[in-house]
């Protein structure tokens, strides 16, 4: 039973992705998981409801994909490197993802029931940029001093998701767009030859 | 004639502001600019026509309501402050184009036709910083050294974009977000108090 609801919220996901929050139908979500309407208002009540679950159903596993690129034996600033710079990856899920976080936006502006998830997912993203940043000032891979690990995750999380969005828009190039993350990680951090952020390193290409 | 054009489009932005593109139909906008449905067919074929056309008067609008806000004998680097700090006002029409350009980011995914709009507002945008920084560096309030106006422009834009998004969606505390901004800005150009960035002086806080 379980597997059939993760069916229908990944069902769902694949329609908003494809055309939007807006116009889904219940009906529609039923034909791509392949079941009766009657099932998926088993699962979830009202379309708003099926909405919501879905949203946080892409939360998590945006999460848990990411999770899988990180290697766990890696240092703080590597695992940190491998989860930003992910999200500007030329991939259908990646893709996805960035779409259903835009409809969630642009809906969220109209349906305040949506704004506590939206804030839950922004959060959250935050919250795994500056853990990582914790991380490797613990490891000794970031330095400990003088980093402010919340707002710097505040910042480079803001820079990850704007220019992921004109990069999968075809907006940016993916190459500067990396460049210009990489100086933000360096400048924020310190470049990964020293020790600490003491000249302004990033400046220098 | 131009003055009831230009009526016509302001009504389009209040409609979209207030509930969406997706469901905008041309009577309602027609009912708010207190005109026939008949006259806004006159200057606009088409519904998409009238969605394009308000787009960029929305762009058109925020960069003159913005340049008002500035000083024109001002420092580059006071004017860059005061435009990038404007964004995060808690003001109708401050708050009325961040649901426009959320709308318009949804409406360009699944609509073609409104890429090229976003793209040029985008680059206008990142454009109008680049510019003052530049301003900035030949009235020597900026550092000539080590900073590329582009690259900054990309990443100030870019935590203006998502930090303003998250403040007028209640996410995220104004004066946090302030600071966050301020931080960038010195991490990015130096301190005010310095003629180059020559350490991580936006580090200390």
């Amino acid at each position: 039973m379980a597997d059939r609801k993760t069916e229908i919220l990944e069902a769902t996901c694949r329609v908003i992705a494809r055309s939007g929050a807006h116009d889904l139908r219940v009906e529609d979500v039923a034909t791509e998981a392949s079941v009766s309407p009657a099932l998926v208002y088993y699962y979830f009540d009202t379309r708003a409801e099926l909405l919501s679950r879905a949203f946080e159903f892409a939360d998590a596993r945006s999460t848990a994909h990411t999770m899988k690129h990180i290697q766990t034996d890696a240092s703080g600033r590597d695992r940190l490197h491998a989860v930003l710079f992910h999200e500007f990856v030329d991939a259908p899920d990646v893709r996805d993802n960035w779409v259903i976080w835009g409809e969630m936006t642009a809906s969220a502006v109209f349906d305040k029931a949506l704004l506590a998830t939206l804030d839950t997912w922004s959060r959250s993203w935050v919250k795994m940029v500056a853990d990582l940043i914790t991380d490797g000032q613990r490891d000794g891979s970031i330095p400990t001093t003088a980093i402010d690990a919340d707002d710097a995750a505040e910042r480079l999380t803001a820079i990850v998701d704007s220019l992921g969005g004109k990069i999968h828009l075809g907006f940016l190039d993916p190459e500067r767009g990396r460049a210009i993350l990489q100086d933000a990680i360096d400048m924020e951090l310190g470049t990964d030859r020293e020790s600490a952020p003491t000249t302004a390193s990033a400046h220098t290409r």
